[in-house]
């Protein structure tokens, strides 16, 4: 039995979007600016969130607000590779939820980078913390981590 | 005795900046971005290194490549408030280090968000890890977390 | 007489910001790559019309499109420089306004890089051009260009 | 015979990328910010000089510096689209030539905005201007803007 952390794959992840780098996503090391990596977990978040979870982030009266983001850079990235983006339901509490997400060189089974985002559903015009709505937690049911 | 989770101050980071918002900081929903505060962290952490640690990354033999960042969001910042960003060393290995980071909105002693960097310190050309410079160990010792 | 085109200074713009320089505004060549230069241009324009035009683009029922942008790059700014912002009112029509822009390395009198903005301004509702408002227009008129 | 300004079309482009938006695009008003747009030329310029020219710009001894630019908004573009950008040689000199650009709403004939720029061709090094290397030369006037 290992204790050493599994670098994480494709099939880890259910929803997955594929990425276009830009020249100026590149720092002055010639890689991805580690910030960008942040940009692209925003990226298939919202994804997911306008896709699969159809809750329409401009004008649904319940909104997301991030309270916590993390990232581990395992691999470098850099313009003008694609990159692949996935994202995972790691835990779902009553008005919040964690997602497990991972970035890949295409092509490449093994993360590049790993990391986490945690969402509080929130009341767009109050700002107040609000039950994730139903229709978003059955779709969140649906991709969990498997076990 | 308390396990509530403490709020960092402004006095917990013995290096501090001022960082001006712009206006395409803030999102659609009239706050900053999320992704912009591991901007701002990367601000700070610059200017640190830059600066007091006097690395010149734009040049030096050995620069930096980040392992890990997180970050708690604990309260919104807007444009066009001036923001403050602090570090503070909280772990130094051989070759890496760990920096505490806060930002505050101007004028507020409580951190509106808190979080953390890990450095890994590499040759520039080789991109191997190093050990990190004796001149920066000593300005990183002068800048640890107080006990 | 000379047909040369003359390099404006900072006392040609009556209306100026300073602008905090971020490392990420930097290229891959070292020097502030030159979308940021709008991204500057942006900064001054909006501080002009939040600050003397007391606009409040958040909320303001009539808002401003950018119909036109034109940017002539002279010499080159980098961080970690502080850059100075120049706007002053060119022309000045109905529903539309065509906006002087400079951008001057802190501390040189003669512009790094100069170029203008047509907003036309619109309801926020429709979309629709509407006049100047009137409290702007004697604003406009007080940052003319001097003959 | 009319004076009225043509609309540029797709096949005025010979050379088109797609760029897939991003939900950071958009400015607080829904729509693609307008500093964004230079972003979108600069991709098609450097996918053009890295591609069909060959340029290899991280590393060749010749790279380019922008000296102007310039964008006419047409119609307002947005997230989540695919956006077509174009490029074509609207001039050339010895040191530097001038891009006509354009951006498409996918799916649409008629463009969204359209602009130029003008880069240098320097010497990495001295970043002095030399002139325009023969087999980029040969790529740029197969590329002319048709008569």
């Amino acid at each position: 039995m290992s204790h050493k952390k599994e670098i994480s794959r494709q099939a880890d992840y259910p929803f997955k979007v594929e990425i276009q780098t830009r020249w100026s996503d590149n720092d002055m090391f010639g890689h991805l600016n580690n910030v960008i990596y942040q940009r692209f977990f925003e990226h298939v978040v919202v994804a997911f969130l306008n896709g699969p979870c159809a809750m329409d982030l401009l004008n649904a009266p319940v909104i997301t607000f991030a309270a916590e983001s993390q990232c581990r850079f395992l691999r470098p990235l850099s313009y003008p590779g694609q990159v692949v983006a996935g994202i995972r339901i790691d835990h779902m509490g009553r008005t919040s939820a964690r997602y497990g997400l991972a970035l890949f060189e295409e092509g490449q089974d093994e993360a590049a980078a790993e990391g986490h985002w945690v969402h509080v559903f929130v009341d767009r015009t109050s700002q107040k913390p609000v039950p994730i709505p139903d229709t978003v937690r059955a779709v969140f049911d649906a991709h969990r981590r498997s076990p």
